[in-house]
């Protein structure tokens, strides 16, 4: 990597738990406060990936709170952490963002976007990205979708299948269009890497699959596999090479952050728990029967997030059997370091010259995304092999990247 | 597999808990009472595995009572299931067994060997597998060792590095050869494939895997891979994929079989706990400073299992995370299947001709042996890759087996 | 107690997992298959209790099934025991019940009454209970509700606050009046006790309350406490005492019987969380904020129940703590003892000649009632020690009974 | 309470986590940083009780850090809380301790008193709590032994029946007299009240308890109950009443601090879990067969104590269940308030004129003394009702306290 190149990092929902996490995260790093445990990819040396340092972030919101004040109200960060970044994290406020409130009701900020048409916001989006690739000197920009869960749209219609279509419904001001497609628009159309870290369908609209490919857009989605889902794809296999019939497989969740709040409104749940479902039956080969998935906002936890899982599984002989999981893990910090990482490799992707949902990210969500729409992987160990032997397909240049500087 | 093929499968502990489940599962199995539930090969058609109905059981034990007795008292079988097989069990009974106080404490039995030297306790064992073979008609013979835990012996000793000492030892009468030894002789030097599913050292002799090789005996083992290190060695890997970082991993078990009633002997047990540690700290690739196993007799429980697993891990920005596991299992439902599959992988091994430590059936075995001694795999979605791997590579001729008939 | 009395337990939803576990279950007693565990009130010797051995079962169901084919159906009883009391229970059949799909949605029988007015419905639970005492022989009855959960209903509305306004509204056919109240104002019209050990509403209803202690019916209510509320009423008060601040109590519930199926109707499901609710709050003496409580119908566990209980506190110098539940019990199994001590126990109090609400049967219940409608408690030990107290207040004579012989 | 009135507090182990979490809170208390959460008795007002700002702490320790190092080391404050209080708290030093590494080998400190004979030791033990009498201007004091538990002793030996023997013990250095014996003996001596929060044997040593009755000194003891036991001894009584025959219960606790440290040493060990195996058993009425109880050092938990309980029970039917509880506690945040309220109660029963061991304290308690070593009462509900009742015996004269004023 030369020694000097930077890469922006521009985040949907910039003021949010996971988004201010990741941003004092790599402040702390860069002081030396923090090691990069939770880091996925700090051990996969001379494979390419630009260097922590080297990221740069900004990005929009509905609240206006400079990013010190936001940490502060998530109470992520411990104390003294958080004394440490509050200099620097004061000085970075997030840009006004697109806001519709026909998309995530439970959800209302202060600082939206006052445009009233939707080619207005794209292209304000537009803006906002290329005062940042100036102001920050950065050489290249990864978009990231971080921002609370928006209701299920009927991707289907012939206004989504093609980018010619998709774009005459801009024009129209279609009342399908909500704000994450219009960021992935944005982004997608001027050829820069996007990631839909939210189970938002933004990213897989047809439309806009077939503008990443065109415009040489690495694309990587859906839904950042953190705690219960994780654990499931990993133990789900176990059960399958063991021939455990799963019977039922019951999940609750409680949290009491912004994203618990969200879920209160159940259309953005039902799109939430969709994406947790089908990864058992995929891995399993077979249709869990009753397998409920319950999320719940529950204030006392705070940021810190608890599942509860209980298996019933029948083996030898038809006899039952139990397996009970109990997770006590923090939301923004198993999801921060995902952020950084998907940054760091569709960076990669797009240096390589790869466009279009970069199959080998797979790992790092609930729902993943395939360049062809074909059968998913949702094993963790299996998605683990395919990006380790991604990454170790071969070095980019460094001045590959150089050529594409902008600004 | 030709029709009317047999294997004979000679259990060191006949009348235990996981032998009677084996046993009575293929009689219910065979009987269309059961479906292969809970068998992980059963999926593995067109591999060359000998069909589950091609087993047939002989074996030895310290209790003399009838295998429908034994299974009566272990509880395993529902009330229907054990009535079902019952004609059938009540018919078997364990041969008597090679016996030794001073290795397994707290399992004393009545039905020992009246034999006084090392030499004519082998030469008894030997004569038990060829009346077997006659007997039942088989063609081919597996042994496998589920004998409870003996207690740990140096095998750095100059009598246990070649075959020669070895069998110097033996006629010595050497009081640090124990049971478990003279069963993996007695097999080994004669070619037939040998898998230790119990923590016992017995195949792990430097001399009998010289042996092994040398005669062409398949082996496997050591210790049957079953409720709470199956889940460890499936969750640890998504624990180093996420880079979080394990401070600590405290495990409990409890049971209330005759396997924990030996582990009662501490002897036994540090044996048992030490075969346990090994895999998280491989897995991880660094040392876990408080890694914690107990496991603890406890009747009210039966042959049903219990473990609870509390792990401690820290993630990015170094804070801390925890995770409880609580399988409510049940030993002998968990473990007979695997026992069953590792008669028919052995029984394919010696077909195909391969001879000493069969690396690929790792994923069955806590303490896995390995053909060079080198580096073991622990993880479970990486071993069981292996597996299938290995079982893909071709089949064999089915007449290939029919040649080293006995009898 | 005199050697030959018997007392009669009428019990709507007689084939219910509950109510056939209680006849099943003093079958076995009698016939000493099982000895008296789970029986609350089996020490309590000497108090004046009528014997076990000397109540007999009759009652109401939707369903026609006999009751071993009900006792099968619910799979509470093992194999063995089923077959042991079989032949008894095969002759015993539900009686028609009255049915009102407005009231229970997810529970529609078979065997329903085909009368059509509200009177000659109550005419015909009358008729029932007549019969049975004859034909039973029973010197006194007790009617016991252990329907399905049926919706809420407004209780203040005038035609429910005194006997006449409630009779003209049977009268009327008033669409408000459930099943529920028609058997307990035909129990309680007649003096007879009546006991509401589901969270319906038909005994609170002011108009049956004032009629019960004109009429001389003990009354006992509402929703048995067996699992999960149990252990909060235990645990509640210790948080108390040791002034541990309760911020938020998690409560969830998984089961697969009828009574889960019946709470798939929200209205129904509505009503039984309310009454688990209450006791919490009550107990603490102020109001727990985030008090959740989940019930999930999930069939793997059939009448088993499962709870999961996350309970946030803070102690001293503010600092927070968890305790977590996990309560794997038998619904039926902890229900149907209930069911019989307050069979008996309302006897008892029927013969010292008490009226209304017996407020030392409040331990039975989530929701206890009270004869003045006072404040109710709720803490497990303290409501004991009333049951007790009440218990040992002396004696009956044994002939006053034998005045009140009808039939 | 007479407004100026100053009650000293001398603990035994004062530089530990429980007792620097005591003097902290108390002090973030009087400055209204924390509120009286936790304290059991903070609203027990009008009863008699010093205020908790009358307290004044002092104390013995092995180590000589003084009390903002100690709270440091022990990391149960928060970072805000440690800072608040630094300046008072780095003031406090303990007192030079007596030591005896016979009677606990794991915890060696470095700050003894240099004293050879045990009738010195004491002398210097009554010398530190004049002085303390006397800077602190303290109108009362009572003596809290926190130190790390102690081995056993056999207490039936002759020497230690009568004050005379032991005396006579004393003046010979007889090896059987521990420390914590020579800090009772100073405090009992001397009329003054003394608890034993330990499982340490000190106060119940015959002579002691006669000698106490004679002085005027009130006890209390043994071994402070906190966590599991706690909890035991709140869900035991539930499992009785409703005849839930409890056939095992098995219990593991993990923790990081010095008292976990001090059990790894069997002996001390042994001595603590004799201490919590009795409440069981004597709740229920019978012995619990397999009653386990295993205590664990595990350093990633820190202050933080972790307890998981399984309980098998059998209720109806004969039918099992079980019910497993995960405490996630802090012991020192437990602790501390117990210890302060100790304090207040034991001022309250000297003012009062009570001598001996004072029955109604035994809801601090897992091996709860009794005046006449008759029958212990274990379940919490009944513990707290007779402290309440103790309590409200009635207000001691405010001025009683002052006639007893030292120093």
């Amino acid at each position: 990597m030369a020694e000097n190149e930077r890469l922006g990092v521009a985040i949907v929902g910039l003021g949010g738990a996971v988004a201010t996490t990741a941003v004092a995260g790599l402040e702390l790093l860069r002081r030396g406060r923090v090691d990069t445990k939770g880091l996925p990819l700090a051990a996969a040396r001379g494979m390419g990936l630009i260097d922590y340092e080297a990221l740069t972030f900004g990005g929009w919101d509905l609240f206006e709170d400079d990013l010190a004040q936001a940490a502060r109200n998530h109470a992520v960060l411990t104390e003294s952490q958080l004394e440490a970044v509050a200099p620097v994290l004061s000085q970075m406020r997030p840009w006004s963002a697109v806001s519709n409130p026909h998309f995530c009701k439970n959800v209302v900020g202060t600082s939206s976007k006052k445009t009233r048409s939707l080619r207005e916001q794209v292209q304000a989006i537009r803006e906002d990205l290329a005062r940042f690739r100036q102001e920050q000197k950065v050489h290249r920009v990864v978009v990231i979708n971080l921002a609370s869960t928006e209701r299920a749209v009927d991707l289907t219609q012939p206004k989504f299948l093609t980018p010619q279509a998709f774009e005459a419904a801009l024009d129209a001001n279609d009342p399908d269009i909500g704000p994450a497609m219009l960021y992935a628009y944005a982004a997608i159309a001027d050829g820069t890497p996007f990631a839909n870290f939210t189970p938002s369908i933004a990213a897989d609209v047809p439309a806009l699959l077939l503008l990443a490919q065109r415009n040489g857009s690495p694309l990587a989605g859906k839904d950042g596999k953190t705690g219960q889902t994780m654990l499931k794809t990993a133990i789900a296999p176990v059960l399958r090479d063991r021939a455990l019939h799963v019977e039922g497989w019951y999940s609750t969740n409680i949290l009491g952050n912004r994203d618990g709040e969200a879920l209160n409104d159940p259309a953005s749940k039902a799109n939430k728990i969709d994406t947790k479902g089908a990864a058992l039956d995929s891995i399993l080969g077979y249709k869990v029967q009753d397998h409920i998935v319950q999320i719940q906002y529950y204030r006392p936890r705070g940021d810190n997030k608890e599942a509860w899982d209980n298996i019933d599984v029948v083996g030898f002989l038809g006899q039952p059997m139990q397996l009970k999981l109990n997770f006590l893990c923090k939301d923004s910090i198993l999801a921060a370091p995902l952020v950084v990482e998907l940054a760091r490799t569709l960076d990669l992707a797009k240096r390589r010259g790869e466009a279009g949902v970069i199959d080998a990210l797979g790992c790092f969500f609930k729902a993943p995304m395939t360049q062809d729409g074909g059968k998913v992987e949702h094993a963790m160990a299996e998605q683990q092999r395919r990006l380790m032997s991604w990454l170790s397909l071969g070095r980019v240049q460094p001045t590959l990247g150089k050529e594409r500087i902008r600004g």
